[in-house]
This record gives structure tokens, C-alpha cells and sequence, in this order.
């Protein structure tokens, strides 16, 4: 089986202190602290066995490219990789996906041979308290796909059934090939649709909605805030290329953030009302969130999906005189998210299609890579069968 | 100017107690136990004029027939109408309207002369308890307007300014003369958004969404549901140019309850998972909630718009096994409800035209009244001026 | 090792069609129409055995008698059980525990040898949608301590380690002995809280709380009420020492709904304005919800917790009119249950020791249940070492 | 009559714009930067008179001492007064207020001759928006007691009957003279009570709470942690005798923040499991929120109530990875925040009179408020009468 290799050097930053389960485990935590010289290649692997009873072999039918996957190809002027979060190498990367099942454990019962899924990233373990609690993006024991397990830019994987969800309405309405393309955005979908229902508690239709940043996941936002019922949706993203998609997935108006003051924008499509809702997609909080303190209507919500490991000044003040909240989110799982997207794609009311923009064969992934680099796609889709 | 006066004679049933409010006030709290012999005229009527500095004088536009139009209109055999409610007559009628701003009290500011406006007819203290406590659809001493005060099948109308909502983005995108006929279904379609957003909580994008009735509540709630982000949206409704309308609002799918079993229909379209959110817009709960029980998915919600005064049998049983709720609503002020609606609205998220079937001048309005008692319109618009 | 066995003869009432799922499984899904002639002894029965990674090995300390457990016990004239639900026997029965782990599975890490804890009783699967959706007191392929397998009315039990909570810091505060005693009745409590604040979302603090049934459910929802801020608790119950265990718990008042007009009762406490929060743990819906539907605050809240398999008359109008709500529940696991009533125990909050009203050992718990079945205690905890 | 008046002179400082609404109104948006050289005297005044018919006249009973009050009698350097809200002056100061009706307007309900109450201290329009959409704490015309007009270190005083809430169970609770002393604290326990319950949604019993500041926001904050079921309870405060009447209310912890690393602290105490619910009351953010984020549990809540202009530093990263939210408050109307309160406190279920650690007639006024700004009491009472 062929599958897309990522190897680096365990080469901790001299500042930085290796913890006793970093060393046990040989996982990183903060990865661009250790990981060094990273190395990308298509290789000739074993192929993947069934070992537990609740596990299913599947065929990988398409992946998208993820900003991490640009973040571990990417490296600082020492060589040490971008990618700051969790990881075990040498692995298989690729998470976003659909495939097809292949074989099932002897104890699978959601999902048989020739269904077609999508699957989460997070592999939750169901023991620890978060999960028991509901949380299970919170989970203590959490391996990831593609991060700390070998993932999805490959020919086959096996993973618990339990990650797994059927995807064949999503077929039904698009046919197989698109049909795959368009499951393989739901890890991406649910990542948004987590942070703004699930956590966030969503809005009452009618409400104003800005999404700063119109990548992949702020993409997906705007599109779950117009099937959701928006009643304005702006969006500020440098590339014009992005803003042109986000107009057709359902923004109102997009900008550029450097050529206008944001929070004038904001207020004068409110008439002076303000935003109720917020949601930033572009990992800048730093620039944005001051503006959008400054256009909050009564009662509005911000929530965080970007990720920037900074303190970000926030004008509290602003949330108490507009009764405000702010929302931290991370992950994709639990709480429904994936059978509600799937439900939305499927049954045509979130068309997430013109997020996809190039698609590659499994050889040419590396390229697929550098190309989304250049933050000019919507996503990336590879093939790898 | 000229009004439709509804008159009718005050004989209480013999066997309905008269309270002393009734008899201080002159209301029928049950109107259908006192009110014989309606009848229903457009007659010449002073024009009327603000009293108080915080009230506007209006010029109605376009004034929907409602279900209760009809049932002042209809009786039973003894004489006595079928409306059950609050009621005070003489009393010009009609309460579903837009209409223009002709003059305002000296310290009215969210309205000026020339402004175009929705109003809400539940007329709210903002003094009782739970007016202070933010359910102004509970005040203690409501009046409604065409119910126990005159209303709007009339050329003018003095009402508080604080009833009154703008609705220029309406216009905006309509054009005014469609504009003040849309404009003047947000009073109904603000019922079904509080029911379903401001009790109920809403759903989340994807859930499947069951409406009961489609007649204008019912249709509102469908266009609602499908603004909202619903996976599949089903009615079941008697007329088929109801579920004519209903299709185009946003119905995937619309039954004759009398041809099919309903909890049947729901579980195959949801295969065999249960909807998710249940409104009964119908009137019928006696009918209709059985089938609902039997088709709950986990955590469905049951919100209770239609009034049926009779107890219902419930198996309460389905609420613990499924984890599910009911709500009972009524009324749309307070929550937001009126600029919501007007936002989905203005910014053509939800399209309410087609529940309008047909207009009339002012002098056709008993007319209108007898076409709408045969219930295959969506809404019959009526046009005073 | 020693434990309660019940045994019974598979004897399906005539009118009763066993489905293929019981036919297969051995289950009763109603267990009063298919067991019959139920014998309860102790027995000498094989030590339990860790047969997963993920098990643990429990020495029982303490478990508490259970209506259901009286169901079992009673038969109607034909000889049938009581109890209505999901049923395998033989079993050993027994749920509401407390232990010491004695041995631990490889994989364990939540609890090590020593450790006192308790367990819930619904083994859910955590793979079935609604288990992944957080719904695990819906869990599609239920288990049941002490129902489907063998429960806690023994010396030793194996379980998996993800329904055990440790209670250390109820030893803490009650001392070994008395500890296990009252944190055997966190399961019963927690089906409470379940109802109370996860299922129904609680009360705001200041609010009327009234409580149908004063059994071992009631009266942890009295506490409960008590602890998290009621303004008043009243309850109503037919047992005069269950009455007396109410009022040491938290209730204000306790009536004989037999001597008293509910809903004038609740009305005079509330001076007309109503109560906010009612919980149903009678299992006589059918006699109670019609007084509360007659006493509602704006706003309120009522819970069933009691099973009644019967269709309860409902006057949905004054849900409509009073802004009000209904919840069904059952189940006591997830949505922090556990964790949050041992803090609330260990911490001082919440005082269940007064339920606790009669003693036993393992020898004498065939007496135990009939004693129970008097109504006449609060919580009777069989020691079974 | 009697009151103390503060009056001030507008010498608006050199950089400050002065808007043409505060020009028009004589209001200061920002008193500290346009009050000059204030003071506080008390004097004889015209007896107050209803002029309008929703208006009662109130003789106050007990009237405490803010910590607004104190920043009125401060000043900087060049004179400027310290508080920098919302101001009109020449005013008769005093907001939290309990008294006895003696008169009342003739549209007035709620209340009559003799009635005892205490008093919202917003002066909310119920026209605007914001009060309309049920956020009066958010309105766009607020006036305020004691601040833009007379307030209640006076004999008597006028207000609107929408504002007053009748006290009659608390002074049964405690007799006339301790009850109207106790309904005095209603106004700043209310704010706690909505900044905790109404805005942040309350925590589940046995949550773990720290708040920030034990001045008699954070004490109220405490007591109705205390009543609501918190599993435990910390605070943080400089001053010792703060940290004395904060265990008489109910924290079990309390620390002087500069003896101790708080995070450590909160670490310790929850086992590594952080807290659930924090208040700040302390108006230090920047201190203390950093502290909160190294501690929070998992779905953790802060609400800030405490006022600082300023921007503070928020790590994101921990309110995604803590699954955590942040919310801002003000105010105390609306969302029945006063008769929960008066609940709470007649039914013993709060016992607020800890907190008043001294008292003093009319005369005494001014070195009451220089007292208090010493920060050891709890909270000083005025006797007007």
C-alpha cells in the first residue's frame, strides 16, 4: 500500500524541557519545539491489518489538504517544522476524508462492507472523565489521525468503527465521485459546526453574522451561518480568491481586511446595531477581535476557532455594556455534529461543493501541499485510489 | 374614516359564570360563552386621534384575514361565535398589518412621519410582573388589537409606538406595494419564531422539523424551518392548496393525515431515527400528538401553537424514553421576535409571498372573511386604503 | 461467594408476541408479560472474574433496595412479576452500590485497588449513535446491573471501569462506614440530578420547587432542590414517616395529597403567582399533573421521573398559557452526574444520610425487600459483607 | 427634606470631547474626566412630588453605601472626581435603598400605601430596543438613581412603581427594623444575581466556584454561590475583615491574593480538575484572569462584573482547550432578578445581614462614605428617617 510518509528529527529547541511523557510516549506536544527537518515522501507501506474487534479496514476515496498538513511541510530558518500542536512521527498524514469500508471487525454493527463514511480525526478514548462527562474533544487520552496515527493521505486505513459515519446521502444527491469529494469536507464542516452550535449555543435566525478569516473552515461557517439563516453574512479574508468563493457558499459581502476599518463596516451593514455573531476562522484574534469589540450588538457572541498560542488584549468592558460572551473551540466530535452535517449536505441544504478547487492524485500530494501553501484554494482534494 | 365593525350582543350562556371583571370591564374572557348574533359591517367611524405622547396615528396598508377573523364570523347554532378569547365589542377587527406613519405623539423616537410598520397586536403593560420579568406575551392586563380594542381593517389606527416596528428593508427589497402585503405577515410568522426560536429553542442545522397544519402559522413555521437550516422539513395538512404552498415555502414533503399514517410517513423518511421538532399548528393535539410520540427522535422537542381547549391524552412515557419536551406558546412580543423576523425577511432569507393567495379593497372584506372560512387560501390580504 | 439470585420461568403471557430480539437475546423487553413465579435466594455462586482489559473486580459495601426491586419481588394473580422492564434471568440483583476495588484490569487508570467507589447501573455501549451524541441514558444496546446482568446484592461484582466513580471524599467526610452507606445512594440521586439539571436545566435559585412522591427519588430531588437554592420545596406524599424524612431533608412542607387540594395548596404558598418546578417521581401522573397544570408559575418547569405506562389527560392550554414545559427523563449517566452529586455530598451540600432509615445483611435481604415494600422507609442499604 | 446632595463643577479636562449629547443634556458619558472639585452635603430640599400616574412617593428606610459613592468623594490631583460613569449633578446620591410607600399615583398597582420595597436603581425606558427585545439593563435611555437623578440618602424620594418590588416577606423574616436593612442589599446582591444566573446561566450544583473580590458584590456573589449548591467555594481579597464575613456568608476558602499563586491554589483544591465558575467582582482582570485561565475545568464559565476600562491580556488558547466561556455583565433588571432575590432571602434560604457591618442616621452620612472607603467594612447602612 502506497501512503504519503512524514518523518522529522526528535531534535528538541534547546530551551525547551522534554516532559517525562513526551519521552514515554516519544509524542511531541508542542511539536515545532521538537520536530526537525521534516521529510514528505509518497512510500511503499504495509498494508493495514484489523487487530481489535471493533476496528474496520477502509479504502480511502478522497482527502483534503489541511492547514497543518502545510504547517508540517513548512519550517523555520532552523529547519524545525510550523506545526505547534500534537504529534508522533514518523506517520501517515492526511485527516479529512471519506472512504469506503472494506472489512469490519466482528463486533461492528453501524457501519458493514461497501458503505461509503467520513470519520473523525479525534479518537476519543470514551474512558476518561471528559468523556464520560460529553466532552470527548476534551478527552485526556486523545490520539489523532494523521498526527499521532498513521491518516488518510493512503490507499487504506483501519480505524474504530466508532469514528465512523455513513455517508451515503451525501452520495445519493451527488453522485459517487463528487459525492466522496464533498464527504471529505465534513471533518472541516464539523470542526465549525461544533464551534458555532455546539459550543456557541448558535443564533436566532434573522441574526448578523461576520467570519473573519475564509479559509476551509471559515468557508464552512459561512456556509452552516447561511443554512442556518443568517440575516446578513460578512466576511474579511485577504485573498481574493477565497472572498470569491465565500460570495458563492453564502456571504453577503466580502472584504479585505487591510482595505477597510473593519468595525465601520460592521456598523454601518447594521445600520449601528452591531454583529450578533462572530466567528474567528483566521487565527489572527490579536488584529480582529478588538474590531469586533467594537461592532458587538447587545447580546452577541464571538467564538474562537483560530488557534494562536498569545495573549490577545481584549477590551472586557465591551462585553459587560453589550452583554456579551466569548466562546473557546476545538475539535469536531460529539454533541451530534456529524450526523447534523452530514444531514445538511445530503439533504441540500449546505452545498459546501465550491470549496473545492484542484484535486490531485495521490502522487502528485506533495505538490497538492505546496500548492495550498499559497492559501489562494478552497480546498484541496486528494485521490489516493 | 371606514372600519369593518364587528358588533355582537352581550347574552352569556346560561350556564357560564360572568365574573366580576368581565361584568367591570365589559370583556368576555370567553368570548364563545357571551357574544350571540355577530355581525360584522364597514361602517364610517370618527377618525382617531393620539391621546398620549408616546402614541402614533397610522395608515394601514394591508391587513391579513386571520383564523379568528372567521370565527367571530361563524356561529353556532344558537347564535354564539365560535371565537373563544378576550374580546370586547363593538371593536373594529383585524390585528395582521402593515401600515404607514402619519403623524406621531411628541415623545415617540424609534418612529417618524412617512415610516412604513409592522405592529404587534398583544398590547403590553411593561408594569405587571411579567412584563418586568421579559414575557410580555404573559402581561396581566393585555389588550389586543381587533380584539378588545379597534383594529386595523380600517383606514387609520392610533396605536402606542412602541408596538411599532419599521420595516423599510422589507419595502426595500419588495417594492412598496408587495412590500406592505409582505410586511404584513410578520405578525403571524413572529407566532411561529416565537414558538419555535424563543420557547422551543430552536433545532439544530440538520434536524428534521415536522409542521401540523399549513395553514398561514403552519406556513410560516415551514418557511422558518427552512431559513433555519432543517435537513427535511414534512407537513401534514388537509387542503391541497395548502400543501400546494407549502412545497413552495420549503416543505420537502406534504400529506393528507386523513391518507396516511403519520408516525409511519415520519419514521421511514427519518429511517427509523424519529424527528427531531414537532409544531403543532393544526389545532389538533388530540390527533396529532399520538403520532408525534411515536416518531420522536432522542431529544425531540414538541412546541404546541394551535389552542384546543381539551385535554390531551399523552403518553408521557415517549418523552422519558426519548428524552424529549413539549412546549406550549403563545403570543410573539418581547425576544426580539418582531426585527428577527423583519431582518430574515428584509435580507430574503425567508420568503413569505407565497402564503399570500389573494387581496381585497376594504369593502370586500366580509367577502374575504367567507373566502377564508373555506380554508384553501394561504392568507387573504385586504387592502384598506 | 454469596448473592441474591432471582430466578423466574420464562412464560410468555398469551397475549404478549416475543419478538425476534428477545427470542434471540434471552431479554424481556416487558418483563411483567413474560416472567413468572419469581424466586429470590441466596445463593453460593462462582467468584466473578475480570475477563477485559478494562474491567475491575468490586468488593460490595453497601447497596440500597430499589422499587424495582420490590417489583420483582411482587407478582400479580397469576403469578407474573411486577416489574415492567428490560429483564434476563437468572440474575443477581442489586444496583445501587457502593465498593472497594479489589483488582484492576490491565488498561485500567481511572480507579486502582483500594479505592472506594461507586457505579452506575445503565452499562451503556458508547458506541451507538446515541451514545457518540452524548446520549448514553438512551444507549441503543442497553445493559443493566442487576436487570440483564449480574448486580450488587453480592460480595463481589466485575464491572467495566468506566462506570465506576471513586468516593473517596465521602469517606472523607462520613467515615468509612457511614461513607459507603450514603454513597450507595448516589445512584438513585443521580437519577434525580439527571432529571433535575441536566434533563430539565434546573431552576433559577428563588424558585418554587414542588415534588410529587417522597420514595428514595423524591427525596434526593428534595435535597437537590434544597442545595441548589429552591425558595420553597413542598411535597406531597401519602407515607407520614416518608413525610417526617422529607421535612429533615429540605422540604418546607409535606402534605397528604389525599387530605389537601394540590393546586389550591401550591397556590396559597406562592400567593397566586404559582410554582417554577415541578418533579414527578410519584408514578402517578395521571393524578398529580393535572393539579400542577392548575398551579403553574410563568415559566414553569415540570420533570417526569416516575414511570407510568398509561396515557396521562393533559390540558396543553395551560402549558400555552403559562409559558410552561414539559421533560421526560430517566437514566442517571453522563452530563457529569456522577461526579457533580459525590462533590455535592463530599463537600456538605447535600445531606442524604436521613434516607438511610433500616439496616441489613446480606442473609436478611429477602427481608429487606419485603420490608420495602411497606413504603414506609426511606432507603433501606443491605451490607452484603 | 433632607438628602445629601453632590454637586460638582463641569470643567471638562483639556483633552476631553465633549459630546453634543452631553452638551444638550448636561450629562457626563464619562464623569471623571468632566467633574470637578465635588461635594457632599447634606441639605434641606423641596419634598418631592408625583407628577406622573405610574409614580409613587417612598419614604427610604435604610440606604447603603456604594463603592460608587466613594469615587464620587474621591478625587485625583487636579480635583477631578473618580467615577467615570454616567453622571448629572447637582443630585441627591444613594441607590441601594429599601422604603415604605406613602403615596402613590392613581394608574399604580403593584404596590400601596404602607408597602414595604426596594428599588431597581436603572431607570429603564421600556421603549427602546433594548428594553423591548427583554434587555432593559441594556437601555438606550437609562437614567439612574443616584447618579442623573435624586437618589436616596434623602427622606423620601419619587420613582416610577415599574422599579419598585414589594419586601413584605423579608421583613417578616427578620422584623421591620433588621428586614428593611436587609432589603437594601437587594440592589447589589441583584447585580451579582444577574451577572451569575441571568447572564451566565449559572452553574450545576456542585460545581466549584472562586470569586475575585469580597467587597459586597463579591460577598452577595458568594452567599448566592452558597444557596445555589456550589461544591465548594474560594475567594481571593486583600482585605482580612472582607475575608472574615466572606466564611460567615459561605466561602469556604479564603486567601489574601498576594500570599499565594491563585492558579496553585485553585489547582490544589479541585485536584487538578480547575474550577468550573468564576466571578470576578474585583475590577482587577488584569490581576486575577490570568490566574483563572491556568485554572479552569473543563466547560469552565467566567463572568466579569467588576468595571475596568482597560485592555487585559486573555490567553484563548486555554478557553479552547478548557472548552471555556466568558461572560460580560451589568445591571440588575429585568429577568425577574429582584423577586428571585426578595425569594431567596425571605425564605432563609441567603442570609445577606453579615455583610452589614455598620449603620448610621442621615447626619452621619459623609463619614459613613469616608469609612467606607477604607474597604474593611462589609457594607454600611444609612438611616434617612
Amino acid at each position: 500500500m502506497r501512503g504519503l510518509v512524514l518523518d522529522a528529527k526528535w531534535d528538541p529547541k534547546p530551551d525547551y524541557v522534554v516532559s517525562d511523557w513526551e519521552k514515554k510516549t516519544g509524542k511531541a506536544i508542542t511539536g515545532s519545539s521538537i520536530w526537525r527537518n521534516p521529510k514528505l515522501q509518497v512510500q511503499e507501506r504495509p498494508m493495514p491489518k484489523i487487530t481489535r474487534p471493533d476496528e474496520v479496514l477502509l479504502e480511502v476515496k478522497a482527502c483534503g489538504v489541511c492547514g497543518s498538513d502545510i504547517h508540517f511541510y513548512e519550517t523555520d530558518k532552523d529547519g524545525y517544522m510550523f506545526y505547534p500542536g500534537l504529534t508522533k512521527f514518523p506517520a501517515i498524514t492526511g485527516h479529512e476524508f471519506s472512504a469506503k469500508v472494506v472489512e469490519t471487525g466482528k463486533e461492528v454493527t453501524n457501519v458493514k462492507v461497501g458503505d461509503p463514511v467520513t470519520v473523525e480525526e479525534m479518537i476519543w478514548c470514551g474512558y476518561c472523565t471528559p468523556c464520560r462527562n460529553g466532552f470527548p474533544n476534551h478527552c485526556s487520552n486523545l490520539e489523532e489521525i494523521g498526527f499521532t496515527i498513521d491518516g488518510a493521505f493512503a490507499q487504506y486505513l483501519v480505524v474504530g468503527s466508532k469514528y465512523c459515519w455513513k455517508v451515503d446521502g451525501i452520495l445519493e444527491r451527488f453522485g459517487e465521485q463528487v459525492g466522496y469529494d464533498v464527504a471529505a469536507l465534513s471533518e472541516p464542516t464539523c470542526v465549525s459546526y461544533n464551534a458555532m452550535f455546539s459550543r456557541a449555543g448558535g443564533f436566532k435566525p434573522g441574526a448578523f453574522v461576520c467570519v473573519f478569516g475564509a479559509g476551509p473552515i471559515g468557508l464552512a461557517a459561512i456556509g452552516l451561518a447561511e443554512a442556518a439563516g443568517a440575516g446578513k453574512i460578512v466576511t474579511f479574508e485577504v485573498s481574493p480568491q477565497r472572498r470569491e468563493i465565500a460570495k458563492k457558499i453564502g456571504a453577503d459581502e466580502a472584504y479585505d481586511p487591510r482595505q477597510v476599518k473593519i468595525h465601520e463596516v460592521l456598523n454601518d451593514l447594521s445600520q449601528g446595531e452591531g454583529f450578533d455573531f462572530f466567528v474567528e476562522a483566521a487565527g489572527v484574534p490579536e488584529l480582529v477581535l478588538s474590531e469586533a469589540e467594537k461592532s458587538l450588538a447587545i447580546n452577541a457572541k464571538i467564538v474562537q476557532i483560530g488557534r494562536a498560542a498569545k495573549q490577545v488584549p481584549m477590551y472586557l468592558e465591551s462585553f459587560q455594556v453589550r452583554r456579551s460572551q466569548f466562546y473557546g473551540a476545538q475539535g469536531h466530535s460529539g454533541d451530534a455534529n456529524f450526523p447534523s452535517v452530514i444531514r445538511l449536505v445530503a439533504g441540500g441544504r449546505l452545498n459546501l461543493l465550491p470549496i473545492i478547487t484542484s484535486r490531485y492524485g495521490l502522487d502528485q500530494v506533495v505538490n497538492a501541499i505546496a500548492q495550498s501553501g499559497e492559501r489562494r484554494d478552497g480546498k484541496i482534494m486528494v485521490h489516493p485510489n
